[in-house]
């Protein structure tokens, strides 16, 4: 073994640099059907005393059943049961921090999401809000937040938004419906237990399911695209077409859904999501649309962008014989057509992933309207 | 939105749990050719002051090349050569300790290894070190490290040994070749540059790459399975089919090769290896004979455990023209026999792994006597 003081030739300051994203994974990751039942030993070496709860955000269509019995409280931790059928939104975030700062004496120990994307990313926010001033509005956009963000736990109990290891937390404001897109968005712990998602609605699973399909083709077919993303999106591309093809068995299948959505948000974590992503963010924000089925009715009539991925869209649909609803553009009026088609072409980064920095050439507000009307 | 404090039953006692691995995974993860030009502004952040430098554990093969003058040195930081010629070993470990604490006043901002999996593993067990007392021998085992490893990161030179995300430093000790488990081993940052593993020897990029190969057969093949590691397993897999089998482009094989390792490490890290890697041990204490070599010595003669997998191994080693070497073990003592048999027997979780609780039944003395002699 050789030690050496090695005087060194610093960079050559004249070469081109690429910047790539140093991109901040869960730290910690349980998976396993009953998996959920550790996080009372999860929980207890990060209480910082009796008097900082855990605050548990739980969708509250778990509300008299087992599961909250499951959840492992303490002391004065809370449980508040909130509804996932709108679109999280920074109003709720700011109210929701308000009543913990109200309620409690000391900044809590954690706070804990349990539901699907929605609950997901309000727990996200709500983590860095507690230790962040003013509104959540003005954190939406890349890597405005300031200070780190409490401790916070990510149980998805629906599988398919990918929101469990991503960077953001998508929020509807008053002016956009954006992500909070930092390093203190990420989960420090998630736990995976595939059983948490047997409830779940033959549609509300479709939907979802297809939101981690439609990353995956976006991903893939993205010019963001590198053999980092590429090969989370395939694996997760490739689980989605067991699932939603293969008839597997139900706890095989909601294993490796469960998987999808791990290995989908990751793809797209480290690339970008497309066309359909846009244009449902449109939908989302003038219509308050929920993000799996805005996705689904845009996606469908995509072909001219994602024909393979189209194609195995409609025969899964078709399998799972899933009809989806018509005629939500049929009324609108010329300001509402605007607004949604200025909110989609809003998303530049989403638009330059799918289509590179020409993309404009392709892609007009008469474009979007022709899409939109046929939704 | 409801807010309830709600009174809870909790988990029934009597109910039977299953203890799932809380998995730490690498928290920081850069990717791309290029990314190692990041490494100074990633630094820059966990720099604790001028007196308390970064210490760069390089593989020695680039000393005198381009690479360690990319290192963005500053203040008394020091870049150390060392061969990874051999095993990675506690006594070596220890004395790099030693020097680190003789020369430098401050503990390190951190360790910075750079090189494959020997220099891996010499980074991550270092680290623990600069904050644990004794041996690095007394922590050979199952979470034996008390105290939290200083800042780490891993920059991997060559793919395929999984060493830049799991929780193990797999050292030779003076009793054992064993690892050193715990979550303070993983890495805090991991810099995946596919382009520093340009100068590789074709017979290291093989032996490197097929120790991937067969964590990955080990793993999708052993009774730990799950679906969380059969997904990054069947990805790893086919990955490694990619680059060894269908004369991919050089840029697009190293990338990826490289994705192969992360992800085939993320799978044997949540399962476990087998047959191979125990006997490989063996073939390591006694032999010194390197991990990726000795995988492949003694995998070649596994087809009664991994038919399909052996059979590919076979196809990629007749493509690449790599000749293995013959009569490692023609000459040796029946002590030496007696000794590498209890060292790969001792290994139980893999054998467990591999064969179920019953595994005694198939393994014994005789059994791996009669595999090691073709070797």
């Amino acid at each position: 073994m050789e030690v050496k003081n090695t005087s060194i030739l610093k960079n050559d300051p004249t070469k081109k640099k690429v910047e790539y994203k140093n991109f901040p994974m869960v730290p910690r990751v349980v998976f396993g059907n009953g998996s959920f039942d550790q996080l009372g030993t999860i929980l207890m070496a990060k209480r910082k005393n009796s008097e900082a709860p855990f605050i548990f955000l739980v969708d509250d269509v778990f509300e008299g059943k087992e599961l909250p019995y499951r959840i492992p409280t303490m002391f004065n931790d809370r449980i508040v049961f909130i509804s996932a059928d709108e679109e999280p939104k920074t109003n709720q975030v700011d109210v929701l921090v308000q009543k913990i700062r109200d309620d409690f004496s000391e900044i809590p120990s954690g706070i804990v999401g349990i539901g699907g994307g929605t609950i997901m990313d309000l727990a996200k926010a709500v983590s860095i809000m507690m230790n962040n001033e003013g509104s959540s509005y003005e954190y939406q956009g890349w890597d405005l937040v300031k200070k780190p963000s409490i401790y916070h736990v990510g149980i998805p109990t629906i599988s398919g938004t990918g929101a469990e290891v991503s960077r953001t937390t998508v929020l509807l404001g008053p002016e956009r419906k954006l992500g909070i897109n930092s390093d203190y968005t990420t989960f420090d712990q998630v736990v995976l237990d595939p059983d948490l998602t047997k409830g779940v609605s033959k549609e509300q699973w479709f939907y979802t399911g297809m939101d981690c399909f439609i990353h995956c083709v976006e991903s893939l077919n993205g010019t963001y695209l590198n053999a980092f993303s590429q090969s989370y999106g395939e694996k997760a591309y490739e689980l989605c077409k067991e699932v939603f093809l293969d008839g597997l068995g139900e706890t095989e299948s909601r294993d490796k859904l469960m998987m999808a959505s791990w290995h989908g948000g990751m793809s797209i974590a480290y690339s970008q999501v497309g066309v359909a992503h846009a244009m449902s963010y449109g939908l989302s924000y003038l219509l308050g649309v929920k993000h799996g089925i805005g996705n689904c009715l845009v996606f469908q009539y995509l072909e001219e962008f994602y024909p393979e991925g189209v194609a195995l869209f409609k025969i899964m649909q078709e399998k799972h014989q899933i009809e989806l609803p018509k005629g939500i553009c049929a009324n609108l009026s010329e300001d509402e057509f605007e607004t949604m088609i200025s909110v989609a072409m809003g998303m530049e980064p989403l638009w330059e992933n799918a289509l590179g920095k020409e993309w404009r050439k392709t892609i007009t507000p008469a474009k979007l309207k022709s899409i939109y009307e046929k939704i």
